[in-house]
């Protein structure tokens, strides 16, 4: 694991729920690994952890402060700072999912080059990459894929993975995101990459494996969005994906931010991912779909995933609202 | 143009004329450009230019020396240095397409400074990019793609300007790779962008341009090739292009530099782009065929090329062997 836990989240003096949305998504998915949250007067959030100070952390054992909020314009506000400099001067690392590098801040570098601890920055970390060979390599390996950008693939990912453990399977999440490196404590964020590096980046992240070992590789983008299809494409490529779940928002109107981009129909997205993945995995399958439903009746999505699962013959299921279990059974009994 | 023209080409003391590529794509292709060519001794390339001194070539009018030979390694060797400052000291800009950035390099970049010239990293040029909108714009464009890399995608699109512009279009080639971008005094190496940019990248380098002027888009890898096609993705969709012209060699055995790489059919291919374009130009056509014959007898190629033109209903043709002037017909007639 790259980036040392358990940790301590730091929410800083946001008062949007939203903004604490890596967090949440670090204490959802990895509770074990957070000790506790940070917070500074006027913060309006809370993620229902032990309020600690540096000192309480380092002694319960945190081993990285995490920026987990994001504030907007994606810079480091001066008032935070006193928060991070106490972490490195208490012996923590600090990781953070900000545009701003924390790197650049000569004060910050200084101190935790004395201190002998290391700051993440987990938007710009390029690994040294070779692009994709496409050379075919063992263990199991699912991809998420989606009609659209922000559709739940890193949510499915992660549910999938536990259904999976939960059936006695062995199985990894493969973060590609700046929440999914922060969840699993290591990754690459994909579109950050050089373009000519994108499949060789997901070949990287998912190396060869146990014959009966699985890779779930958390998605990105779609290859319908007109600005991110490229990290979709080479992703599909370099994963080697034996199976896809096609991730979905239910009635979603158009594109994301992209009001003049109509949706692509649920065959056409599954015949496109298909047809892109078979170029290095000959034998892939539609394995099932994950909805997003949240904005409908109960009744409503059962009868939107039911009439879905008929039409594909796979299951399809919301994941936050019924789990994905069948998947996780589909995908131990066909292998 | 970012790049002053016109240009003397510096080949080193390469042996091997391959190693001369790029600069003999800026002689054929921009040859009034080209005010003639610098060598040390060993070298055994010539592009038949004039050999020029320093010296001369800037009496001659040349703006800037072009490192247009790539050694193993794309590193500057040592002994290449005395002709890259002579150049800059006589008031000369330098380009390079070499993997070793001149600007990293301590004492050209003063040198450069102190006499007011630019120095050109034409791999690492990244100009500050969007992510793509995929919104409609003005202005026709062409892109071409291929089966594979190396089939010829800039050679098309070069000769496609050349024969558009012979019959009386306004079409501009748009550079997307390093040869390209040196001949056309600018562009993007878009293999070069970060991964979330490279359909924004498509789009700057083609903006909303006259109803009646064509952009020729240089495309790069293809949808097939596991290594890049994350950068033909983004590059169909950015260039939001009306016409695609296929490009393709003839009978080659396997994807390039992967043996274990099945080539994929012409139909399938044709009808993958086609979609792919589909989702941000609704109305993009197929123009013909540009194929790579040179392994073949005339006659060989001749049957080769119209079998296929017949099956696909459009011309298609060896650009260097027969013109492209067939497929520049079609796109004046049927606009």
């Amino acid at each position: 694991m790259l980036i040392p836990q358990p940790y301590l989240l730091f929410l800083g003096d946001v008062t949007d729920p939203l903004a604490a949305k890596t967090a949440r998504g670090i204490q959802v998915w990895r509770p074990e690994q957070c000790i506790g949250q940070i917070r500074l007067p006027g913060c309006a959030v809370s993620l229902g952890l032990n309020d600690l100070s540096i000192e309480a952390a380092v002694a319960a054992g945190a081993k990285t402060l995490v920026l987990g909020t994001a504030n907007a314009g994606g810079y480091l506000p001066e008032h935070w700072l006193d928060t991070v400099r106490g972490a490195i001067k208490a012996g923590m690392n600090v990781a953070s999912g900000l545009h701003y590098r924390l790197a650049d801040n000569q004060e910050l570098a200084a101190l935790a080059a004395e201190q002998g601890v290391a700051l993440f920055d987990i938007r710009h970390m390029r690994p040294a990459l070779n692009v994709g060979s496409g050379k075919k390599r063992s263990g199991k390996r699912v991809l998420t894929v989606g009609t659209d950008c922000s559709v739940g693939k890193m949510y499915t990912s992660l549910a999938l993975e536990s259904a999976m453990r939960d059936i006695g399977l062995k199985a990894d999440f493969r973060a590609t995101g700046q929440t999914g490196i922060l969840v699993a404590g290591e990754g690459i964020a994909i579109d950050a990459v050089i373009a000519d590096f994108i499949a060789g980046a997901a070949e990287a992240l998912s190396p060869a494996n146990d014959a009966d070992h699985w890779d779930i590789v958390e998605g990105q983008g779609s290859l319908f969005h007109p600005s991110y299809a490229g990290v979709s494409m080479g992703l599909i490529h370099g994963a080697q994906p034996h199976w896809l779940v096609m991730c979905h928002e239910m009635h979603r109107p158009h594109m994301r931010h992209l009001p003049h981009q109509p949706m692509v129909s649920l065959a056409d997205c599954v015949e496109a991912n298909l047809r892109a993945a078979h170029v290095t995995s000959e034998s892939v399958q539609l394995a099932g779909f994950a909805i997003n439903t949240s904005g409908f009746s109960e009744q409503e999505a059962r009868d939107y995933c039911q009439q879905i699962s008929e039409e594909f013959g796979v299951p399809a299921t919301d994941p936050v609202r019924f789990g994905i279990k069948a998947i996780a059974a589909l995908l131990k009994e066909r292998g």
